[in-house]
């Protein structure tokens, strides 16, 4: 008898109603570049990060919070308002050391907003991947991996990380997915794992970041490991677990 | 300047409304098995395939048209209150000649009737595949493929379809869809077209299909241009090009 936990992915948040969280730890992935820049952040020493939904909160919370930085993008810019933006880059530990990061997105901090009630709720990236994966099978619970996607539209590294998860911690789960198998057979096609921005050059989050001239970004946010922690929401903020 | 036709891919009907198709000719892609039944009546001598949402209206259809077959699945099986089902193997040329199918499943007829205003509607599957690639380049308009999933989760079969199209007619067309690159990736992966069911057993139609004693079904579903028409809609009804 199969007694494994299941893993399963979601590709964008307009499915995921069709996906169980209640049971389930759901991962969030936004590869570029909110899920990259928490990592980096509580890596380096944040105290929290606090995802919120709005500008207006995210500052309502500057006012509110001692130490507090507000950062984060619209449409792959610093929004309007904010004086930080999205990039991991931007949050060094002469930074962000002893902080909390108000951070507000295009699809990452919105998505893990509407997962609703769930085993927990992680945040995953290149930069912590097996950080995330060790955490994965040893809590040995249901997985949904979430990406966040470009304004609901699948795209490709999101997806492309669900499948080396997938890949990574496959004799721990039990995979029934269609989304995750077509994801673990991608991930089977990177040529070289620390190349890996090499094969996301004809995509079109790649397009659109190098087009603001942000191409150290996603070089930073395709460094495997570089910020081994597991960021976990509790109920207001990520914060190392 | 680039000229060539755009093509894209939407990988769930939950994710249609996320993609042009007033400009673009819409590929309905239901491999297993309502495109794969399409191609096969058609080519085997159907007049027409009227493509309908609910069991009532299949019904309704055949009081009104003379030579009418009414067919359909829910769930992958034969639909209460209509006598044949959705296997291409159902729809040889000394029964379905001449003849009318009103045809509902669970998945590819309803997309159909999403779409809305659009350049053409026509249907895909591996026993046309050629015909319908040979089309697109021959149109030279915008792409779209629409994947008919599994109530609304991404499936692979078709989303590997889609990719085997893409990488065909890709010299014709400006490929900037995620979507797309992932699934041509995937397709890039397949060991040997003629095999192409011994690439799928590992997916969720598969063992659906043959829980049900399908195998044959999937066998003739990933047999390359058995059948090779262009099926169209009309308007109301699919019919040869």
């Amino acid at each position: 008898m199969n007694t494994k936990p299941n893993l399963e992915t979601c590709l964008s948040p307009a499915l995921l109603h069709l996906f169980e969280r209640k049971n389930a730890i759901v991962v969030i992935i936004d590869i570029f570049r909110a899920t990259s820049t928490i990592a980096a952040a509580l890596h380096n020493g944040a105290k929290q990060v606090i995802p919120v939904a709005s500008v207006e909160e995210c500052i309502a919370l500057n006012n509110s919070i001692d130490g507090c930085i507000t950062a984060g993008e619209r449409d792959g810019k610093v929004a309007s308002g904010l004086v930080h933006g999205n990039s991991p880059l931007e949050y060094p530990i002469a930074f962000i050391d002893g902080k909390t990061l108000a951070l507000t997105t295009t699809n990452g901090t919105k998505l893990l907003h509407m997962v609703g009630e769930s085993t927990a709720i992680i945040t995953g990236s290149f930069l912590n991947i097996d950080a995330v994966c060790n955490y994965l099978i040893e809590q040995n619970k249901n997985v949904l991996l979430a990406c966040a996607a470009w304004k609901d539209r699948v795209n490709f590294e999101d997806s492309l990380f669900a499948g080396m998860v997938a890949n990574k911690v496959k004799e721990h789960f039990s995979i029934q997915c269609d989304s995750t198998r077509i994801m673990q057979e991608l991930a089977q096609k990177i040529p070289n794992e620390n190349e890996l921005l090499s094969f996301l050059k004809d995509t079109n989050h790649y397009r659109r970041l190098t087009g603001f001239g942000l191409l150290r970004d996603l070089e930073y946010c395709t460094t495997l490991n570089l910020h081994p922690v597991v960021p976990k929401f509790n109920g207001r903020a990520l914060v190392k677990v």
